[in-house]
């Protein structure tokens, strides 16, 4: 079985560490992946914390990954050694049920098997990008376009098809008014990508602090949601708002800017319901929606448009051992608007830091060798 | 001036009683209606109450109109005495909106002027249904197909546009799933329309007590809400749901039912906000929506399907004189599945309770002929 390396929170309590652990061997139909870089989505913290979910301890992060193929099984077509791949929050799913065949494998009913804190179709589990490597099916296997930098490319993984997938579905485009709401590491690609398909973009931020860096991704407006005269002066205005937020904002304050058929997708999850009026879907036919990622077939024609447009994540690259300190700074939204782990300075930080062995052990199991610092 | 009779809220706190005022001159594009028939809507209840906003005084409720032309103005080209004709929920609007050019008169930005509780566009009070003629400009005044009876037809022009309109914005028809929520007089009508345009249709009640009814008016199956199996059965089965519930349901569990990609449409309005949860909308793209009557375009495509396919409400005829026992009935949800009031017997009602002078006077105003009794 090949060694993988990488970093891992031993349990909900504790920061991440240095860990040693297995990954499969390459079968017929699978793809070997050296990681290059893997990005930081908000949803990681979440998830080490336990914070939505009872997890799978220890649990090494990291759906938005990014690298170049090591090796590849007999059976592989799609991939040779060296090509740029990707792998985003699944790596794979039962292939058999209505949502699988109809190519919504992101919303397969039986198993969908996310590419980390979760147990695959052998009930083995499932690490993340935070690695040196990655084992996937080659069905699971995305291609980067070879004219993006691997490090900008990897948060497309997650943010970059948790936009678009929506701005698909509800057809963004020329002709139509788009509002992101928010203007973090999801919104700045939605801006990026409302705009390349022709849409006219505006960004809803907190405050105009941003107002510059939101032009400068594409945005024809910016406005403050802080400022009351932006609901008078926006009111009816938008075919599509697109809210990144997953603080619970207002959202019948927000439905209001929708024009007649207008369409709030959620792809922010406030941790708690969120009231809704009756009255502000019902005056003017309006929708208050939700997106989850995206299919594969979905994430390559994003990835391929993203390289016919030369569009990427704005990010700040950190060291593996920083990335506890990045967690930190993500929870205060100090990012622009991304933080992804060049996985090359991985053994640097295990070299490092052997005094992280004296850290609380992880919650060993599952027959794997578990080995901190 | 034409003079009008009918029965009128004197005031937020009194039963109705006899009212007798004036309607406009017909103008040279109007019709003058001879009032057969009207329907009670629950929202007669919640606007003679003042129970959603400050209401016009005293206030002849009633949008489910059903009548004969009396009388047409020079210009009128769409109809001659004698049609049968109907009058919804508003009687006009501004015409040159964005809404009002693209045929969606009924989200008129600008001034759509309602039936009844309102002001027209030259600032009087307009007066509803229970009432023994209205003069309308034919652009609001809809052809009921003579085929339908009157009195049954009536209740379409409110309780039928409001389903139809979400069934064919959303699709319904052959290989579609519907669940209708509640089987009163919005949802009754709701079966009726779904199940004639080709969609399997479930009826999700409180309690199975009307199953029988509900498959007489077309509905495939028929569940209840109240036993806990009806959810784990019908999970992800439907791909449109039409929650006529006007109490405030657990909008999350009712999401449950959906396929991906399915709609919840809310055309009954609870009091207060409800609780949405993120992850209802953002698992299987789903949506919750909303839909308000209709335009009258759709309004008259309604009828002539209706007409085309012999569909009309079912109703229990009252006098008018039993207008206010009516009304408590409603309240008990103790009708099947619509009242409607037999404008001929406005006369004798009139007649037998000269006491109802002794009710308290409305309250007057606006330079109208004001008289109890």
């Amino acid at each position: 079985m090949p060694q993988a390396s990488g970093y891992a929170a031993p349990n909900p309590k504790s920061t991440l560490a240095p860990f040693d652990f297995e990954r499969r061997e390459t079968g017929e139909r699978d793809v070997q992946i050296e990681i290059k870089f893997c990005g930081i989505c908000h949803s990681d913290i979440h998830q080490v914390r336990d914070e939505w979910f009872q997890g799978v301890f220890p649990m090494v992060p990291g759906h938005e990954i990014a690298g170049v193929v090591a090796s590849v099984g007999d059976k592989v077509t799609k991939f040779k050694v060296g090509d740029h791949v990707g792998i985003g929050c699944f790596v794979d799913s039962c292939r058999t049920c209505v949502e699988c065949k109809a190519g919504e494998e992101h919303f397969c009913q039986v198993k969908l098997v996310q590419t980390y804190n979760n147990l695959d179709q052998q009930g083995r589990p499932t690490y993340g990008g935070y690695s040196d490597k990655i084992v996937v099916d080659e069905d699971y296997v995305l291609r980067i376009p070879e004219n993006l930098k691997l490090d900008e490319a990897a948060p497309l993984m997650c943010a970059g098809i948790t936009l678009w997938s929506p701005l698909k579905h509800w057809k963004a485009g020329p002709g139509k008014k788009v509002a992101i709401i928010g203007l973090g590491g999801l919104g700045h690609m939605g801006v990026k990508l409302a705009h390349a398909l022709g849409a006219e973009v505006t960004v809803l931020s907190q405050s105009l602090k941003k107002q510059d860096d939101g032009k400068r991704l594409g945005a024809d407006h910016f406005y403050a949601t802080s400022d009351p005269e932006t609901f008078t002066k926006l009111a009816g205005t938008f075919d599509l708002i697109l809210n990144t937020v997953s603080a619970a904002d207002d959202w019948n304050r927000l439905m209001t800017l929708l024009k007649r058929d207008g369409t709030m997708v959620v792809v922010g999850a406030p941790e708690h319901p969120v009231p809704v009026s009756a009255f502000s879907v019902i005056v003017g036919r309006k929708s208050v929606a939700g997106s989850m990622i995206g299919s594969i077939k979905e994430t390559q024609e994003m990835l391929d448009f993203c390289g016919d447009h030369n569009i990427a994540s704005d990010i700040e690259t950190i060291a593996m051992a920083d990335v506890n300190d990045a967690y930190e700074r993500v929870l205060k939204s100090d990012v622009r608007y991304r933080f992804v782990i060049d996985l090359g300075t991985l053994e640097a930080a295990k070299q490092a830091k052997p005094e992280q062995a004296a850290e609380p052990k992880p919650i060993g199991g599952a027959g794997h060798t578990v080995q901190v610092g």
